[in-house]
């Protein structure tokens, strides 16, 4: 048990850490060859084009300014000057609805705080048992301060009752108000948008094959049939996955050379060689310039005949297609509508941003769907329980006794010290550390695999996942001993209301292990958060070995987004130990009421200064962020019972049971009001936006408009020639208008870098390979226009 | 513990039970007299006016012909002759479909019952324990025949946990076609109706009050702004219970009109009298015909003034409309999308059948619906565990040493022999039989005031409170001794492993139990309906004092229908004992292949001959059906689970833990494939109904075929100048149509029967006065066209 003291100290030592990460941060944020990694957003934005004032040489690279030095703190104003609604303009709703969580997170635990510390404790002190046992027994200083320190069959435990009953209320007070502005600020935002592709097209999936037709023509005829005053026309689905392949190989081709040519041209007088044997490690020594050019040439060709293929192949067509409409309100209507009897066929759903589509997941059909769906959940309910079975397997072998069973000629080596100190040092938990380092590019693929067609959904499914993950684990494992199978055995061998007892009673002796999770992980890791280590060195070496124009230097900027599978989930365990402990210990909320504003500053200068979100769903995620906090509170609450009960206050189960109840029905009602405005597009909406549309702009060639928004990413490195070849069955629907006005974009050969993020990556390469902000550079869809509107970055950014 | 012996005896009494039924029956059916009570729905179908051959004027009340008393079953082949279209075109789909549920049991019960005889019993009866203790023990006869009989660790489980498996994929396979076939019945049902109001009406409720602007006004705008392609018209709703009130006032005093003048005309000399005082018990005697004639005329009066304040007052216009589309394409869209930014407002949903409006439930607000659900599911909830509370009290009052300690006064009374056997035998069932009785009403009046909007689904969501209400006290009531509330406290107290345990061990003890419920309940139960003794006896009681013209013996038919709120859930207990004892004691299928035969017969004949069903909600009822047999499979498999594990066969939980996972999730499959055709409208299928509309019937006034619809039922007792009046908000809607060429009909004066199911009044009033079909009668509304549609009854209904 920790004393105040070891609190104390390990509150010291984690707000230490936490400096010397700002410290860092301060120092190598004002160089100027940092610039690119702590302001990739103003570069993306257009606030910046270089690193400003480069006086000499010198001063290109470090920053010679001493005054600047002085005032390291000064990031945190600065990131606070820039209103909500900036916000939203400058990095869109997404990060500006994830800066409120935050924000939400203060004004819940900040009145619970005030009250629970002026209530709770004194009556918590005063009233207690182990006040007048910790004499002579060796009790926390933190359970004084808590529940524990009540007498069993006290008459005090109304006074936490009645708290929990205040809090709730305050709680759900609040998240019905942000909810509220929520649901209200993605209406207005998707109002005051510019029009954009998304608004009028519909994802269809499972479209049924049929003998003699192509897939085009059934679209094109089941449309004409069913929506014939609002369809527009249609974009195919191509099933490129082996293109996409050709150009990741070709894309790593054309560094290689890029890399070489540097060389030669900052070394003229050495021609660079390489093998062109197995991974270039022996063979004959070649030109590497004429090496690699030759080998692109081949690629090139292949690539070639592959766009051949997928354009002829009637079989590359996947049964999928993005269908758009004349008007925002027919898209509503298709996608919020059944089309075909079999219920399963024609299935429509709002597209997501052409940033966002998962073009893998497209072409799955609803079965498969339905066993996937099934085949994961199973899945994760195995990694959340079982995990630790082929861990604690890795590690049975890791230990040195282990290792001597299993390999005893390795004995003599074991035994010399430094081997030995380090092997039990470093083996036992390298297993779990690998594991836990890998588990959200885990879920990222079981999502995938679910077949989910939009990044987004990705994303959010993932969280998901670790929520249950980080719940079982982390919360629960920590409270009740033993690993999370045993604790399901062992729950499932108790009576319903054993449970919420047995957790319940571990709970307040766990308050000084939960105090110093929250700094280690909620203040010095999100410290190390702003000095992005990773992405300064990766960085620094594309500089020094990839970069020779200022477009690739673009390019080797990592801006990052926000990265939602992994915040989120621990944003709501964060809640969940505040509202778990806020009647039970509530000295914990003081340490989480600082993460939450600690947390609210470091993010806000990101999304201000670095991220740049690849999509921009809308706030879609706010109804699982409600969801989880209402979560929080049912455990909270169920807990607190369990608790009471093994306090013999008895008598305060029917008391209790009242809240659970309450807090589901409220929860059912924002469901109903709220959660529509998250799923569906009013009507109402559609049809204003479009009337406001027809009058300012009354001889809008909508179809030249939509021609190449839901283009296959693929074919934006075809020839123009090629295109049209495409383009064929949009120019022969049933309305003969004028051939797109709008050329595609030409394709700079740099394009491929838009296939970085197929599935076969991970999502650490969503950090390492920005696949979606080079696409914004070279190409100005239609749907990146919002981003490049904001005025000029506000004065006060002086750097 | 019955013996075979017993079981053989009681099926004995049970079948002379059930042959008494059906003896009474063919004797009475076959007198003319009761002709009307026995084949009602040929009266109201057209296919008969009178009894048929009346010779003489004895014939006409009693058959004379003695040929008919030999061949007194014929109905069973008569009623096995029409053909399943011939049914849904006689009867609707509903009562077809409800018929399929009976077909559905026998062929799951059919196969499973032959392969269980065959291979379970032989291996249960030479297996076992029991088999070589039976000479000292008690045991019963059919427990040797259970899985009871086999040795603990036997390897002959696995034989069980095979046909577990075999029988559950039998069960889905059958589930499966089975929904396939019901959801394309519904979809050809809906395709080849001809044209409908409620296929061009959606139900729009919570319109919002805008001040300084009518509903009507509101409504017209918002449809006019947003569907402005599809939009028709729409109808207001009144609240017009005050003036239904009266109506029925009316309605009460014309039949005591009637019955003195009928009185009167048979015996001329002498003229009624009746005291004008409370109740006609005291008070000047007067003449009755003028006494009625002239409270009749005030009451017109007070009707007038009513109607008066309906039309004038805006706030008898509830926040809810009819709102109608110019074709079935509009109205599915607007049905199935979300209007307005607040999903609270502007609900819109399918209209149900005009004769299906719940009118009074129209004009509920959101939030209100949102707190009845809640407040209702925790009644539902305390009446299912709780409701032997109040019973016991009243039991322990009415018990002979209770009533003497209430009330000791009483003593020398009760101690009198024949009150005190009376009281004992009768007293202590007395409460309990009460509520079993008044417990469908009750739950009819607790979804009324969960707030839906038609009947039809109303009685579903009654059926449901019923089903959890059988579930938990019959089933678990009859295998776990103890009221529902101790077993509720058990559960709570047990862990989740224990509860299938403790219930599984019991059940095959239980199985004789009900067998004997199933021949009481099942056998004899059902051969009573066939009688519908209360029709006959209210029939006739009629026909002596109030029944006048032909006109009046009509209404004092009471054909009835189907009674969804309490077959469905009886018939679901008897899937889930089938399913349940299939492994465990084989020898109860019979009983309910028995029941399902039996029963299938009946209502076939009740249904061919008597039932006129009040809606037809187009087997909407499909999915709950679908979805508790699944829950019946699960509960079968958990129960089998449990008995297992104390069978020490621990190492079956694994084999069978993996059913529960796949049963669930091809429910799931299913859910998704079927349920959207039982809840939404394709719009493949409204486009193609359109088109085929518009190519046959070009120049259709869509608008006078809609006009009055929808018109709140009391419009119909209104004069035609005052229907202008309320029809004025649709001549002005903005298309300048024709006024509505088909006149609403004269309103005669008995119309106000449709006001009968008020909420006022209980489900037993559905039985006794049937509202609808006199409505049918009265008024050729549009959407019972399709009844009318029949062909002269098939030819080989002689009687």
């Amino acid at each position: 048990m920790a004393t105040l003291e070891d609190i104390g100290v390990s509150a010291f030592i984690n707000i230490l850490g936490a400096f010397a990460f700002l410290l860092a941060f301060a120092l190598l944020r004002i160089q100027p060859i940092n610039d690119r990694v702590y302001f990739p957003k103003w570069y993306i934005s257009g606030g910046r084009t270089s690193p400003k004032r480069s006086r000499n040489f010198v001063g290109k690279f470090v920053n010679l300014d001493l005054k600047t030095y002085l005032t390291f703190l000064n990031w945190m104003p600065q990131a606070m000057k820039m209103s909500e609604e900036e916000i939203i303009n400058h990095a869109g709703l997404d990060s500006a609805v994830f800066l409120r969580i935050y924000i939400l997170g203060l004004k819940i635990f900040g009145p619970i705080a005030i009250v629970a510390l002026l209530v709770l404790i004194p009556v918590n002190v005063s009233g207690g048992t182990l006040f007048f046992l910790s004499k002579e027994l060796v009790v926390s200083d933190i359970d004084k301060l808590s529940i524990s320190n009540v007498r069993p069959n006290s008459i005090r435990f109304f006074v936490h009752i009645s708290m929990e009953y205040l809090f709730t209320f305050w709680i759900c007070y609040l998240l019905y108000k942000e909810y509220d502005r929520v649901a209200s600020m993605r209406l207005n935002f998707m109002a005051s948008q510019r029009r954009r592709a998304e608004q009028f097209t519909v994802l269809v999936r499972n479209v049924p094959h049929v003998s003699g037709r192509s897939i085009s023509d059934s679209v094109d005829n089941f449309f004409q049939t069913n929506h014939p005053d609002h369809y527009l026309c249609h974009q195919a689905v191509y099933n490129a996955n082996k293109f996409a392949k050709l150009m990741r190989k070709r894309e790593r081709l054309q560094n290689w050379l890029d890399y070489y040519q540097l060389k030669y041209e900052r070394h003229p007088e050495k021609k660079p060689t390489s093998k062109n044997g197995f991974l270039g490690l022996w063979g004959e020594s070649v030109d590497s310039i004429e090496f690699y050019k030759q080998q692109l040439k081949e690629l090139d060709k292949r690539l070639a005949m592959e766009r051949q293929r997928i354009l002829k192949d009637p079989k590359s067509i996947m049964p999928a297609a993005f269908v758009s409409f004349k008007s925002r309100w027919g898209a509503a209507v298709c996608a919020q509508t059944q089309q075909s009897k079999n219920p399963t066929l024609w299935l429509t759903n709002w597209a997501p941003e052409p940033r966002d589509v998962y073009w893998k997941n497209l072409a799955i059909p609803f079965v498969s769907l339905s066993i996937r769906k099934l085949v994961i959940s199973l899945s994760v309910f195995a990694l959340v329980f079982f995990y630790m079975i082929p861990i604690a397997f890795v590690q049975s072998l890791a230990n040195l006794e282990g290792l001597e069973r299993v390999a005893p000629f390795l004995r003599p080596l074991i035994e010399l010290n430094f081997i030995k100190s380090f092997l039990q040092g470093f083996l036992p938990g390298l297993a779990l550390k690998i594991f836990l380092y890998i588990l959200p590019t885990v879920l990222l693929i079981m999502s995938k695999i679910e077949g989910h067609a939009a990044l987004s959904v990705l994303e959010r499914r993932a969280a998901a996942k670790y929520y249950y993950f980080m719940l079982v684990n982390v919360f629960l494992g920590s409270i009740v001993t033993g690993t999370a199978f045993q604790q399901l055995h062992s729950f499932l061998h108790q009576s319903a209301t054993e449970i919420p007892r047995t957790i319940g009673v571990s709970i307040p002796m766990k308050a000084t292990f939960f105090i110093t999770y929250i700094m280690v992980d909620g203040w010095a890791g999100i410290a190390s958060e702003i000095l992005r280590l990773k992405p300064l060195v990766i960085f620094h070496l594309k500089n020094l070995f990839l970069v020779k124009t200022e477009r690739d230097r673009e390019r080797a900027m990592d801006p990052g987004s926000v990265d939602f599978p992994e915040t989120l989930p621990s944003l709501q365990l964060y809640f969940l130990l505040g509202i778990v402990y806020a009647v039970i210990t509530p000295i914990l909320l003081p340490f989480i009421l600082v993460f939450f504003a600690f947390a609210y500053f470091i993010y806000r200068h990101q999304i201000i200064n670095v991220y740049n979100q690849q999509y921009e769903s809308v706030a879609a995620f706010w109804p699982h962020v409600h969801s989880r906090i209402i979560a929080s509170l049912l455990i909270s609450q169920l807990l607190l019972m369990g608790l009471l009960s093994t306090k013999k206050a008895a008598n305060s189960t029917p008391l209790l049971v009242v809240l659970p109840v309450l807090t589901l029905s409220f929860h059912k009602y924002c469901k109903n009001r709220f959660e529509p405005a998250f799923r569906k597009y009013p009507l109402e909406e559609a049809m204003a936006k479009d009337t406001q549309e027809h009058a300012s702009e009354p001889d809008l060639n909508l179809k030249s408009y939509l021609a190449d928004a839901y283009l296959h990413p693929i074919f934006h490195s075809f020839e123009d020639v090629e295109l049209t070849e495409v383009g064929v069955d949009k120019n022969q629907t049933q309305l003969p208008s004028p051939p797109a006005s709008e050329p595609s974009s030409p394709s700079p050969p740099h394009y491929a870098y838009d296939y970085e993020d197929e599935p076969q990556q991970n999502v650490q390469n969503y950090q390492v390979e920005p696949p979606h902000n080079v696409y914004q550079y070279s190409f100005e869809s239609p749907h990146n226009v919002y981003r490049y509107d904001i005025e000029s970055p506000p004065n006060v950014y002086h750097y």
